[in-house]
C-alpha cells in the first residue's frame, strides 16, 4: 500500500502564458475511499488546452480552478481498493480526477478501460477520450461534410484536428491540414492520409498556401488554432461553408482582447455558418462516439499517437508544451507502470 | 410622348466612401420597347446599402457595375408602351431597372404593383419589396426566435432593420434595436412596438448599454451594421444564440480591410451560429413573403415608413444618405408623379 501520494494544485492565476509558478506540487496523504468510492492509481494524465481557460478567475464553460485547489483532468489509472460494488482493486478505469498520483472518486464516475486492438492505456485519454470525441462529433453532427468538399483543420497534428481529419477522409473529401512542423505535416501526408499538410511556420501567406492546398475554395473548416490561419481560411470559404469553432488556442494566452480582420463580412457571400460548439453537449451520445472510433481504430481507418511526457513531476511542462506545439497527437504524462 | 430621359451611370468607382464623382448624368434617348419588352416610366427609385459592393471591380454576390454603364436598381414604375401581352399602358410595376426617368425591360422581369391599405406605391420598394423579404427570410428562416427571446437588430429603423423587429415582436420576443439618433429610437420604442432602442451616438459603451436594454442576454442579434455594435452583442450571446449576418455597412467604405476584436473565441462556449445569408436564394419563396408582409402592413400589424428624396437628379444624395444614416425606413428617391 502506497504511503506517499502527491499532487498539483493551482499556485497563482496566469497573466498571459503559464508558467511553472502557475502550478504548485504538494505532498499530500493517500485518500481513503469512502462508501461507494474507489481509490485510483494515477497511470496516465491528460493536459489539454482547454485547461488554459480553468485557470482563469473569469468561468467560462468550465468551472474555474481555485488558487491552492487541486487541479483536474482526464486520468486513466488502476484500481488500489474499492468500496463500490462495480469495481474491485487491479481494474483498469478512466474518468476526471484530481491531478495525483492517487486519487479517490465515486465509482459512478469512473469508465472501464477496455484494451483493444492498436490501443494501449494511454488512448481512452486521446482518441477514445474528450479528443476522439470532440474530434467525432465535431466532424460528423457540426461540420457535417459531403463527399467531394475541401475540408481544412488547423491544429491537424493535435489530438483532435488529427483525428478530424481522418474522419473526414473516411466521409470522401478533400483533406487540408495546418501544422507547425515539418515533421508534423509529414505526419499528416504519410500516415494520416491528409491530401496536404501546410506548415504555417514556413509561409506567412497563409492564403496563397491555401490557393495551392485547395484549389477549389474551402467548404469545412474545423478550426482548433484561431489568429492569422483562420483569417486566410474565411477568405477562401465557398458557398454554403461551414465553419466549426472547436478551440481558438492562439488567443488562449492573450493578455488583452485579441484583435484582427473582421470576419462578420466574409460569411455573407458565402452564407457560411459558423458555429461553436462544445462536446460535453453531446454527452448523451458518447457511447455511440466510443464504439465507432474504437472499431475505426481496431481496422486500421484511424491512426492514433500519444506524445508522452514521463513522470508526474512533469505534467506542467507538458501542459505548457500543449502552447509551443510540442505534441504530435494526444499529450499525456505517464505516471506509472500498471502493476497488474 | 416623352421626348427627354436621364440615366446615371457609374462615373468612377469610389475609394472609401462614395460621393458625388461616383455618378453621372447623362441625357439620352427614350428607348424603344422591342417585342415582349416594355417601356416604363420611373416614379420612384430604390437606393440600398447593398449597392456599395456593386460600384466596387471585385465581384460579390451582385454583379459589379462597370464605369459608364448605367447603375441598376429597384424601381416602381407605369406603363408606358407595350410589346408584352401582360401589360397595357397606365399599369403600375416594379423591377429592376435601369436608374434612369424612362427604361425598357422584358414584360416578364416586371411584377405588378397592386395598390392596398397602408400601402402607397413606394412600399413596393420597402416593406414589400427586397428590404422587408430579406427581413421576413432572415427573421422567419435565419433568425428563427422562440417566444420570451431576446432580439437584437442594429441598423433597427432602417429599411430592413424597422421589418425584422416588428416580426420579431410578432413572434412573442422582446426587441432591442440600435438606431442612430434620439428621433429613430423614438420611431422604433412609439411607432413600431420595440421593447427597447439604444442610441448609439449617445454612448460608447454598448455593453453596459445591452445589460441595461437586454438584462436576460441575446438570444438572436440580426446584424445590418457590424463593427462596434457587433463587437459589443457577441459579449452578451446567450447559449445556443443565433446572428444572422444580413449586412456589414459599417465596413462597405473601408479602404483597408477592417480590423476589431476577434469572435471566433466568443461563439464557443454560447454555441452560437453565425449565419451569413442572401434574400436571392429565397426567391422561390418570394410570393409567400410579399403576401404574409401584405397581410400584416394591411392589417396595422406592420408600420412602414420611406424617406423621400424628391427629383431624379438627386438619387446620388439618397444612396450617400444611406451611409450617414439620413433615412428612417425605406430610402426611395421620388422621380414623377403618376399620370394615371
Amino acid at each position: 500500500m502506497a504511503t506517499t501520494n502527491r499532487q498539483f494544485v493551482l499556485g497563482k492565476r496566469p497573466e498571459g502564458t503559464p508558467d511553472r509558478d502557475t502550478f504548485e506540487l504538494e505532498e499530500i496523504e493517500v485518500p481513503e475511499p469512502e462508501y461507494g468510492e474507489v481509490l485510483v492509481r494515477t497511470l496516465s494524465l491528460s493536459v489539454d488546452p482547454y485547461m488554459r481557460g480553468r485557470m482563469d478567475e473569469a468561468e467560462s464553460y468550465a468551472e474555474s480552478w481555485q488558487v491552492g485547489e487541486p487541479m483536474e483532468g482526464a486520468v486513466v489509472g488502476e484500481v488500489v481498493e474499492s468500496e463500490h460494488e462495480a469495481w474491485s482493486a487491479g481494474a483498469f478505469v478512466t474518468g476526471n480526477l484530481t491531478w495525483s498520483e492517487y486519487a479517490t472518486a465515486h465509482g459512478d464516475r469512473l469508465s472501464p478501460v477496455e484494451p483493444g486492438e492498436n490501443l494501449g492505456l494511454e488512448a481512452h485519454l486521446g482518441v477514445l477520450g474528450m479528443p476522439g470525441r470532440t474530434a467525432y462529433f465535431g466532424t460528423r453532427d457540426v461540420l457535417d461534410p459531403y463527399p467531394g468538399d475541401t475540408v481544412v483543420v488547423s491544429g491537424a497534428a493535435g489530438a483532435v484536428g488529427s483525428t478530424v481529419g481522418q474522419i473526414a477522409k473516411l466521409a470522401g473529401t478533400r483533406v487540408v491540414g495546418f501544422a507547425g512542423s515539418e515533421e508534423k505535416v509529414r505526419y499528416l501526408e504519410e500516415d494520416l492520409g491528409f491530401d496536404v499538410g501546410i506548415n504555417y511556420t514556413e509561409t506567412d501567406d497563409y492564403r496563397e498556401a491555401l490557393d495551392e492546398a485547395a484549389p477549389d475554395g474551402v467548404d469545412r473548416y474545423f478550426d482548433n488554432v484561431g489568429g492569422p490561419i483562420s483569417d486566410a481560411v474565411f477568405t477562401r470559404l465557398n458557398v454554403d461553408a461551414t465553419v466549426a469553432v472547436c478551440g481558438q488556442i492562439d488567443t488562449y494566452n492573450a493578455t488583452e482582447a485579441p484583435t484582427g480582420p473582421r470576419k462578420l463580412p466574409m460569411v455573407i457571400a458565402p452564407r457560411a455558418t459558423v458555429q461553436g460548439f462544445l462536446v460535453f453537449d453531446y454527452e448523451p451520445r458518447f457511447p455511440q462516439a466510443t464504439e465507432h472510433l474504437r472499431e475505426w481504430v481496431e481496422a486500421g481507418d484511424i491512426e492514433h499517437r500519444e506524445t508522452v511526457v514521463e513522470g508526474f513531476e512533469n505534467a506542467p511542462d507538458a501542459f505548457l508544451g500543449l502552447f509551443s506545439g510540442d505534441n504530435i497527437g494526444k499529450q499525456v504524462v505517464k505516471v506509472a507502470e500498471p502493476d497488474s
